[in-house]
């Protein structure tokens, strides 16, 4: 596989499984309806597995603009990869997300909340306020980073064995940091799923709330490089 | 163990274990009622962790007649194996649902609901809609084909050490796909408990839902060889 | 350490937490009061993982009857060790649940059913029935035993890296097998406890169901010796 | 990384990620508000599985006073070094439980009792009674500290492979013996946040419980010190 199909396909695999576990907790009338905080934690974390296993030897899985970004930054991944990588992360997360409402159809049909039918989709804050949420954002990235920096000893990819380490990192958030915004961590995750929201002809659909989309974007990217920054002065 | 002994237990034990945690989650006043997505997927995610390892070394590990087809399909297995292979599956996926039945026999005869009895050997849709129903078991057979080459490098055989990252994906893809059909995902699995479930003197029984069996024995067959024609176009 | 003591350490750590998340889960006023069947099974998964891990390089982690006595009469190991295996896997058991009672002492003593209580000690079924709860305790260690036979290759002794896989049975038995009987799958985890039961000053306590007794003690055996029987005959 | 960096850093992980589930579980109107007890105790199973990987490679990763003490006691960790450790994890400790309060700022904000917002920096016994909850925090310790011991082979350090045994260490001690007191089972975890919650100027908040705070910090210490005897005495 080459390295931008490799970050296409582990990111549609992680946005599938990631947007597909919020489907099947919170779209009206599936098998998993109301399944919890613990289900879509596992959820994600099984996301983030398969799609690092699956894309780690051609790419190093990535996955996320703000790990591709943040190791640009820092020196470590070569900035002429960056456009490529974030190209293919953001067909990716639309692939994913676009197989999870043809997955989904039905119960998109059935949910009468159009904020539930976007929450499936893109994150969105507990309580507004664009500080505190750009805030919790930076800070869920800065730990996501910092540990991921740990495992892969400080090079710009992943190999498979990384998979379940770094899944759990991102159970560990999504437990612990995801509790006011839900933690998107990663730009890709949230905007490419908000797009195709914007453009597929769900049904009884709302807007695409744009005024936040924002925050999942450059918190993250921003909560990297603060985490690489100081990964590097530390060790 | 031969082959066709160790796909024959490997699958008896996957339908022990899968089927008896649904019947421990939905039928009447067993210790694990209304356990929720998280037991049940779980619960499967074991048991193909089990089934997986008890057989690989035998085997591969199939106990899947869309991988079996799909491989043999691909050129990576010996079509002549393939029926033995098949034969072995349901025989094993029969044999463990009558063990469910055996084990849970008090509970099944307290249980009212026939509809709740047949949804311990094999899945039904939450809405049903053959077309979408197909998708959504293509889908999930897709993704879980993907992965699970990914992880045995394309080889048509799994190993012991596979057992975990396997029974991962199947994790994920019942949190995440599982919401609409209840993530079949393999013939046998379907097939042959609801053969059972014809076969056996189940108090208060209905019939066993034959309009609907079709879909997960074909979509997941699709689903498998659609996956292998993908991760050989791009690996 | 020695064997003996490795067994009856390993085992009072499996009963310490096994026996603990139980009544964490069903005691009054708990911190993890009504934490349903996930906490339950994976409270003893962990239980069978720690008790596993600390006993393995010492005593081979048997902590069970059913499976010293099965693979003794499989000729795997001398029945000259049996005696002391058997006492200190008694021994461990009764003292890891006397270390729950201590414990959870305060919340024993606010508990009114007495039901309640006997069960942080020991299993009892959904539904009594001596032959459904035999056969139901009979598959669950046959498949239990089988499973283990596999990790271990058929050796008479895990050791510490066989902890996790054979911890994750034990999670996939309770999830899926556990519904009619509570799995006890070991006389000493069911012996033992009920014997502290009897013996300890509980304050409002009911008599220990000794009409019951039997089954998770003999069943289990019986299991353990025909999955030993069957994985001879098979590999 | 120098090891008094890295016990700050791994000790600031494990409360940024251990108080942050708590946070996101019991404040008002988080996304995983009601998330039960295997929410909390997975959440803290990752937590110190993240802050273990983190800091192992430099400072061995004890990141808790009773580990470092008991160590010391037993002649395997230079007492030179105990007060630098000791400082890392109080520094790091209260550092992590500042970070969750400044994520979770508005729901600290939005929690009318006063209680739970105590509650998400240290811990509280479900009921109070100092020789009992000594008791119990003592055990919960005793056992946490006897399988360490076990995992590192009786060394003074543990490696990044060592993250996961260990963290399923602390979940199985949360499902099972957290149930009366909350398994503080280190006394950085529980005075560090308790600390800072008395110094920020937390919204309506209520007295720090100083008449509770010596428990979870002497008897971890002593529990964690009976363990290295018993563990000598056996191995």
């Amino acid at each position: 596989m080459s390295p931008f199909i490799a970050e296409a396909v582990g990111t549609a695999i992680l946005l599938i499984l990631g947007d597909g576990v919020v489907a099947n907790v919170i779209l009206t009338r599936t098998k998993g309806f109301n399944g919890g905080l613990i289900s879509i934690t596992i959820g994600w974390c099984m996301a983030v597995f398969v799609g690092v296993y699956v894309s780690a030897a051609a790419s190093g899985a990535h996955l996320n603009p703000a790990v591709t970004i943040a190791l640009a930054y820092a020196g470590k991944f070569d900035w002429a990869l960056v456009p490529q990588y974030l190209a293919a992360q953001m067909i990716g997360a639309m692939t994913g997300a676009f197989l999870v409402w043809v997955a989904y159809k039905q119960h998109f049909d059935e949910t009468p909340d159009p904020d539930v039918k976007l929450g499936v989709f893109c994150t969105a804050p507990a309580k507004r306020h664009s500080m505190h949420n750009f805030i919790t954002e930076f800070i869920g990235t800065f730990v996501f980073m910092f540990a991921v920096l740990s495992i892969s000893k400080a090079s710009s990819s992943l190999g498979s064995l990384d998979a379940l380490p770094v899944a759990l990192v991102v159970l560990a958030i999504g437990l612990s940091l995801g509790g006011p915004t839900g933690y998107a961590i990663n730009p890709a995750r949230d905007l490419g799923p908000r797009i195709m929201h914007f453009l597929l002809p769900i049904k009884n659909k709302r807007d695409s709330d744009w005024s936040y989309s924002w925050i999942p974007v450059v918190a993250p990217i921003a909560g990297a490089m603060a985490a690489v920054l100081l990964y590097n002065a530390l060790v």
